[in-house]
């Protein structure tokens, strides 16, 4: 029997991703689509590279539209989804694919967001340690950010292995679409094509508490979290470049040894051959990430690099994945590791 | 039972398209692999995007290698084809995506390709009218071109309802990736990146007799047709603008009636609601087309517009829906409508 | 002495495009820099690249701000110009860059603008016959459209030696820029980037009259006028294909050697030698134009193409000319025919 | 009197923007140009943006062709600028554009290149504690590279001001003119456009010495660097997210002090408002370089962001400020500070 999925906030990016991953999700019928500034408008305006929905028109997100489904992915902004989930009842899958329910430690949500903490959810990062166990089952998921998957399995086999001290340092570049899909001047094709630039740096970006708590619950221990994000030229990918501060007995043989045993058995999860690197081009589309890890002896860090798709693995893809889990469905149903290059 | 499938030149952009669709595609198993510069090479090498394949090794393009599949897809240079094609016997689907087969007339092709005229295959472009009969249980097709692809679906309604003139002029953007992946320096990314430039103008592109061959076919009587290609900075994509002389009686509806008549049956060809236009990105790794239609009384020309993949629909995807429609499988088997965008 | 200009609509993309030439302008003093939605602020948050003004504060668009200035540059939105206009008095040199005074036909402007007709002052392409004559020493001109001038460059010759039937179709692919800096969600970076697509299509958009007007004034007759302009995913720059039903006697020598002659004496367009393309990143920042024509003897069609950068020539540098030439200072004063590639 | 300047290895990006700049440099003259695979081509065809140029006809690197000249510019392949500077004499200026007298230690060099150290040379980073003095008058400048370049700048203050402990760690993402104008097959425009991808990880990036050694030159002591460079899909500018560990008494405060103090009166270098940063498109085409600097406390970390154009001040641009320093001219000549944006 198929799952029944309602999508609320079905115009955006990571709305637009989502129903692209479930028309291909043989088990999942798409129920109710809402948004509400755009309700009333066919989706083929909205979303006009998803053909089959293409005369589906957008309902306002109302419990009685959002009711009667196996499944209801929020892509609300945050602060929205706590208000939802709690009129869609306990027996409903509810996947936050918000910021809301990913932090477990309420004055880093305060501090970040400004607003009240909204409560923990099961964390939709399966990869993690302890994390797919966490899933199944669930009736809520509370999907992560974008950059904290591309950091979080980047550098999480360095502390589960103990090779790396409590001080990382993490550039990222993000295709703009992790901007969302608001207009915004400095989002226009004019300002970001040839361009490269940071923003909230010296740790003001809001996925910074997110990777603090994902790294420091694997190394057992706080770690220094320094995160620059960046906007790149290009509608989608995250390169991850994470370093951390190596501990002494460290090798190149250790380093390596402990990413192939932390990705031996992960579907989505590609330690790349030695002397190859990730591109973001190879995962567009895909829900694949790909990692390198190199160790340099001269500096004393080892420099693991993640490339992925930040509305597929990194936002949608996700949040399917955890829904496979949760329903007890193959966990690599409906999704591909197969990118669209070049 | 699968069918099993060979690709010729996998370490190309045409190859790499292919695989991926097929990949995807439920009825085929993926046999030999072949490059003559690259045998030897992984796969994961050449082809980053494709994980499933990423252990799989090139192997030289040989009949014993090419022997025992039910189907074998040539994407190699023009002139190489039909010695393949004839070591392979009558039994075997060969689909060659290179046009060598594509025209009727040996003089067009002698004087555009500069070499002897190795015969004419089925056509594999099934919208156009009588094609997809020839296609039926064939054992030889010539995929189109990809821009021959666009132009044709485009502006071959307008013949056949016969509103336009024989007096066509073409004006098309590629991305570039159909130029191939061999290095030259024109096509580096520094050059390509926030530049757009014509080539072949004047008549000179090889596509252009394939178009006039086209659309000649559907007017009965010959067409002239001024066909200008340009390079877009984007990796994938064709838009083509495509006008014709309007015949004195057309008006905006009778030119939208043909359209629509045109396309209503047509699982791939997405005639777009009137007042929304095409974009490249809305079939970024989708086997659809769209299309839009004008009628510009001023100036007494019908604009139609046509938006596909040139590797999808332009090359691969169309290889994947004439082979489907050989094999006497449904058409749509294994292709999608759906677009990767942003 | 220096010749003190102002700039009303110093924080759009025209303006400081502007302000980056009258910054190298041996002869100009910048005064007075106003905009109204942002009056007061810095222009170093709004224009960064200008490092030499980064101090400078908008004021609000007030005749009293724009008073005492030789020249005045209007970069308003179509129809304010001609109240501005009208208090700056008949000796200050006003340079319109918006759409107000193109047209001469107050019809096709109320067709198109849907407003009343303002009037009509000397056109800013010095290269079309008697252009130049009718900017010396005026105290009004009128800039032309982006799309305008790179079309009329293209194809006046052809008209001008009466190789042309008055019949031309015209593609243009434009840089993002030319759609302005108002944040619109089709504009978004995320959406631009790896997408062509079509607007205004079928004579509907406002750059249509202007090309019907300058081409029909070269040719004596009315020439009717095929536009479609496309946004292509770069900046800046504008790639016009024009072609045009060639007259019976027409050869490629005669064709080339009208362009010749029409060129010959331009600083600013530059006929490519035979065999070579324009591109528009060849003249990213340069006030050069750079055209090529073709004669397509199959399709009876003159070629021409013409590659600009809509913001230089097109918009900014095409006004400073004009004013080089209606202040009687050398026509290439301040102006460069160097682009900056790649 | 003109300086007559000479330039080996015009063919090239480095070598065509360098040609650019002395276009514009009111004290230069342009003598030879020379380039090996190249000689005997029109410029026109190999810099089509330089259209005075156009004409002119590479000729082979000889001494005779490079003699007479007051400077002559090297932008060669690495390990070739010896030879040629030998014959040069040692009273002509002598700029080398390439790798071969950046590093001191010859330990350094030949682990990086791989062949016989050549000496040394006054370093061309004017900005750098004691450059500027010991290129007033020499006859010899070695061009930073362009990473080494925005490294340095972004981060020396905080060394000069004994802010930072010995240990940066630095992620930089470049245009891909910074791969040169050889065409290899993964920096094709479908390769690079919508990716990013690093290079060179783990240290053995060839700048990695050069700013190992240029950041040990102001902290007075050894400073462990880990440095990644990533490719970027844009043709030009590298964007440098420099982080250094923080001394114990850092504060915000005196971190903005030092970084104030430091680019007090520099020509170049643009420290940002507190609140804006960097991008890479506002320095197109510019001299100028673009920092901000922020303290993030909780991680213990010093940012230093810098944005420049690599091949302008990263490299040609760089080179046209020691000449002018070299022969006693205004620093600035021939320089801007103005970006050609958007």
């Amino acid at each position: 029997m198929a799952v029944r999925a309602a999508v609320a906030g079905a115009s955006g990016y990571a709305g637009g991703e989502l129903l692209r991953l479930l028309l291909a999700h043989p088990e999942v019928e798409i129920g109710a689509l809402t948004g509400n500034s755009n309700a009333g408008q066919r989706l083929g305006t909205l979303q006009p590279h998803l053909l089959p929905l293409a005369d589906r028109v957008l309902e306002a997100t109302t419990p009685e539209i959002l009711a009667g489904h196996d499944v209801v992915f929020l892509a609300l902004p945050h602060g929205q989804s706590a208000a939802v989930a709690e009129q869609l009842g306990p027996d409903v899958l509810v996947i936050d694919m918000g910021a809301d329910f990913r932090l477990v430690d309420a004055g880093a949500w305060e501090k970040f967001y400004g607003s009240p903490h909204a409560g923990t959810w099961p964390y939709g990062l399966p990869e993690l340690p302890g994390a797919r166990a966490a899933l199944e089952g669930s009736k809520r998921v509370a999907v992560p950010g974008c950059y904290p998957t591309a950091v979080s399995l980047a550098l999480f086999p360095a502390y589960a292995a103990s090779l790396a001290e409590p001080e990382a340092v993490i550039v990222a570049a993000s295709g703009t679409s992790g901007a969302g899909k608001a207009a915004k001047p400095h989002l226009l094709g004019s300002e970001v094509m040839g361009s490269m630039s940071p923003y909230g740096v010296g740790g003001g970006h809001r996925h910074t508490p997110e990777i603090v708590q994902n790294l420091g619950a694997v190394a057992g221990e706080p770690v220094s979290v320094s995160f620059t994000p960046t906007l790149a030229p290009m509608p989608r990918g995250i390169l991850a470049t994470c370093t951390a501060k190596a501990k002494p007995e460290v090798t190149a043989e250790s380093v390596r040894a402990a990413y192939e045993k932390a990705f031996a058995d992960e579907p989505f999860v590609h330690l790349l051959p030695e002397g190859q690197w990730p591109a973001t081009a190879s995962v567009h589309g895909s829900n694949a990430v790909s990692v390198q890890v190199a160790y340099d002896a001269d500096a004393g860090r080892i420099i693991a690099i993640s490339a992925l798709d930040n509305l597929a693995k990194g936002t949608a893809g996700g949040a399917v994945q955890s829904m496979n889990i949760a329903l007890g469905l193959d966990e690599t149903t409906g999704l591909t590791t197969i990118g669209v290059a070049p």
